[in-house]
């Protein structure tokens, strides 16, 4: 790692910074905060930091994607406290930003590296990074329609753009009776929309009855799901995780699920809410919701759908079959748009069928904020949107999902999530034509899981263990490649995996081919330095 | 408003976007991927949107704070469906600019204009600002150590930094065996206290018993907290909010919260939480910490310090007596660094004394996101975040935390503090050297609470109503002045006051002085309109 370039970044001594102290005269308050705002400075050291970007986007292929470093390499280095004085502006700045080049850049893991292939991908784009940088730059704080009315309307107006153009249901959209909301995470989504549930039920039942609620996933549902019930207040073991096969490519069963459910009645529990998933974290499964909401629907459970990483791809027809008369009937949906849709963290999309679930959950009302709002809002049907989502601050998101859909188009975006699939397909291709690997689970969107094959001199001895072991040496060597490709694992059925994302804005073909080439070589060296037979 | 400049923005027929339909060659997917974040591009366009905020900055006196629009105005003048096709990239982004322009600012209320008082401010610096851009340009997810190592140790390093900064107690900071993590907002930070609390409470006297469960706070603490209380499963009915008084500033009385507490124990039921507020929403009240920690103890009871918006200014030696002998014994203690501290949305720092009670309530392990990391991170004292809060997504927030303070330092935030309580002063010098007019409570930090009397040829029929009405109605007709100040209002012991919050960081001693010229002539002219003698 380049040694920091600036003073402040090497004194690791924790001493006080006491250089210039008192440059900053009392008697000039004013002048001094105006210039943390100046439009001159921004404009000089905001064309600094585009310029840093478009370099870190130009040499991005020459980066590790992963960096080789121990834990705790920068807390190390850094002295013990912030520097007490004001450094002449101009030159603190043009300094930390070399810092970052030097000190920050080589620690980080790249995601936007046409090389990162592991988790999900963090598509970003031109449009959605700068429409963050504008967002950031306006800074307003749109939790009431009245503190900042455009955008609120240009939030419920994207997500009912967003919403057609993922072929959503016309119910869960403003023009259809429900409406949308954008937040930062999944996470925040699952929480809203079970608290929403959990209080419409509870009204029912009386609230007293909370440990009686009982919610439902598949053990291969994203773990922000159980963690958000736990939040809510549902008992750890009131979270049933449904056990998923191979053989059903690890979708959630409508039968075990009906089964689960009578279960759970008939020992006096409630069914309270159902997480399916559409594009599992670690193999992008697909849950059939539609048959699962007619089994949920007689016990009154919401039925949410999770469609964080898979969303993105509903933009194209071809991709529709997944929803296909299925969602119809949930309650609500979600997916990040952050993830493969272009628009930079955070962005997370949520639609509901009824919006006020989530506004007597969610909702708050107070002098403060609300007289002026009230009865402007009531009127011509806009909303708060601090009553759709757990946070009162909030950013102005809207801005950067209007910026990507309107410049993009709906044809451009899928252009891009088709392009990661075909990409992904040529990977698939090339594992298979390798009699030594195999695919896990057939790819249906961009993911490929993989792994060699169980070796015949290992299979009496171990098995499948033996086979994991592999793998898990396989994917350590095929990370350690400094110019090479950086995936992650999956663990499903006991059979441990590797898991090729392709989805990173700057992935062409050559770096996918060059990926398996790497895959393949640290396959070879492995098998025969263990002596292995395939 | 000015009609929006181009096409799309004006057609409001909802019909397809066809024009330039099929411009994207099928054949072509790659070069067309790879051009959504080319670095060329990137600069270029990155450049007009540093020289439209500079712009914006700049020209940010001339727009009125808070629009004239009524609902509806933008969401019914947009297309009800996103452009199909993607235009020529250049074409669309300045054309979408100029539609930011003229459509979307008219119609925002400006909360960095020097002449918005509403609210809390939401204050920017240049250094902020363009250290959000930074973060969204490099855009990685720092979920765990792995995930990115420098923006997790970054973290780490920043939330000591800022902790010594505002004078916490070192068992707070990592240095001292506690530990901070920077999250969105105040609503989730106790949200995350509450749940760590509240699952330390149930591991002692059992799950089932979530239903007996009290949290306290007084009728002056922030709605987000009964409301993140209701979300994590306590009853309505047990958030306990005690009454304030204007004769004790309106901070929380300990014997008070001592008797409820022992009421809700007679009762049988538990007190889990108090939420203890320095610098409440309405009035800056600040509660006696020490003392209600003394009295919260006995029952084991987690306390949490909200200081959302005067937190900042405890990064003055001058104010460090509000927490004077009193955070020592607090659970945990939060401040928006995004509300007065120059770091643009979303900035909230959390810091906990016991940092594996949230990990026990949040944290997480799943195969797919943890082998490579655990081993890492358990030796070196490093975290993963992801177990502090509760989403998994997060933003590199560090980053613009670090540069704020690196290029500022304390000194630099010291004197931004410090102009706007002096500028407060000022102001509410003007409101006491006026008869008419009262201060309600004593300012501490940098908002003035203040009202018109009560009228005396008004105080025989209807009285404190009266003054409210007549209160309510300055109001309005301060905010209605389209190059006048905006304020916001509170309601407290059945006092309507207006609200004059200085901290936006163009505000400049001017434009306060110019802002209680605006409420005196208006005052003025209502007096005479309604022939009131005062």
């Amino acid at each position: 790692m380049a040694p920091p370039s600036h003073s402040h970044a090497t004194n690791g001594s924790g001493a006080p910074h006491s250089q210039n102290n008192g440059a900053i005269a009392v008697d000039t308050p004013v002048t001094q905060c105006a210039r943390l705002l100046d439009a001159d400075e921004f404009r000089r050291h905001g064309h600094l930091v585009v310029d840093f970007i478009a370099d870190y986007y130009a040499g991005l292929g020459e980066y590790p994607v992963h960096p080789t470093v121990s834990p705790g390499f920068l807390r190390h280095h850094l002295p013990a406290e912030a520097p007490s004085s004001r450094t002449e502006p101009a030159d603190a700045f043009a300094a930390a930003l070399q810092d970052v080049r030097d000190v920050i850049l080589p620690g980080l893991t790249h995601w936007q590296s046409p090389r990162h292939f592991a988790h999900f991908p963090a598509s970003s784009s031109t449009v959605g990074a700068l429409g963050e940088a504008l967002t950031t730059g306006i800074n307003v704080v749109p939790f009431t329609w009245a503190a900042s009315p455009a955008a609120t309307e240009l939030e419920m107006v994207v997500v009912d753009w967003l919403g057609k153009a993922l072929h959503l249901p016309e119910r869960m959209l403003f023009a259809g009776g429900g409406g949308g909301t954008i937040l930062g995470t999944t996470c925040e989504a699952i929480l809203c929309a079970l608290v929403a549930a959990r209080d419409r039920k509870l009204t029912v039942i009386g609230e007293e009855r909370i440990g009686d609620l009982v919610v439902y996933c598949s053990d291969q549902t994203h773990f922000a799901f159980c963690k958000a019930a736990c939040i809510t207040g549902i008992q750890r073991d009131h979270c049933s995780e449904i056990p998923t096969y191979r053989d059903d490519t690890f979708a959630l069963s409508p039968a075990e699920l009906q089964a689960a459910m009578q279960r759970d009645v008939d020992a006096g529990l409630v069914p309270l809410f159902l997480c399916a998933t559409i594009g599992t974290t670690q193999t992008t499964a697909v849950d059939t919701v539609g048959e699962l909401c007619a089994v949920a629907a007689p016990h009154g459970a919401w039925v949410h759908v999770d469609a964080a990483y898979a969303g993105s791809a509903l933009v194209c027809p071809e991709f529709r079959g997944v929803i296909a008369g299925g969602v119809e009937a949930a309650d609500s949906f979600s997916m990040n748009a952050h993830k493969w849709l272009l628009a930079n963290n955070d962005c997370c999309v949520m639609w509901v069928r009824t919006p006020s679930a989530l506004v007597a959950a969610l909702g708050t009302d107070q002098e403060y904020i609300l007289k002026d709002a009230a009865a402007a809002t009531a009127a011509e049907g806009v909303v708060d949107y601090k009553d759709w989502g757990v946070t009162l601050t909030r950013r102005f998101r809207a801005l950067k999902v209007w910026l990507v859909l309107r410049c993009y188009g709906v044809e451009g975006l899928r252009e891009h999530v088709r392009s990661h699939v075909r990409m992904a397909a040529a990977f698939e291709g090339m594992v298979r034509a390798d009699a030594r690997f195999e695919v896990v689970t057939p790819r249906r969107f961009a993911l490929v899981c993989f792994r060699l094959r169980s070796p015949k001199n290992y299979r009496s001895a171990g098995g499948e263990k033996s086979a994991n072991e592999l793998n898990r040496r396989l994917l350590e060597e095929v990370n350690a490649a400094s110019s090479g490709p950086y995936m992650s694992s999956g663990m499903v059925g006991g059979v441990y995996m590797l898991r090729c994302a392709v989805g990173s804005t700057l992935t062409e073909e050559r770096h996918v081919r060059e990926a398996w080439k790497v895959v393949q070589d640290r396959a070879t060296s492995i098998l025969r330095k263990m002596e292995i037979i395939m």
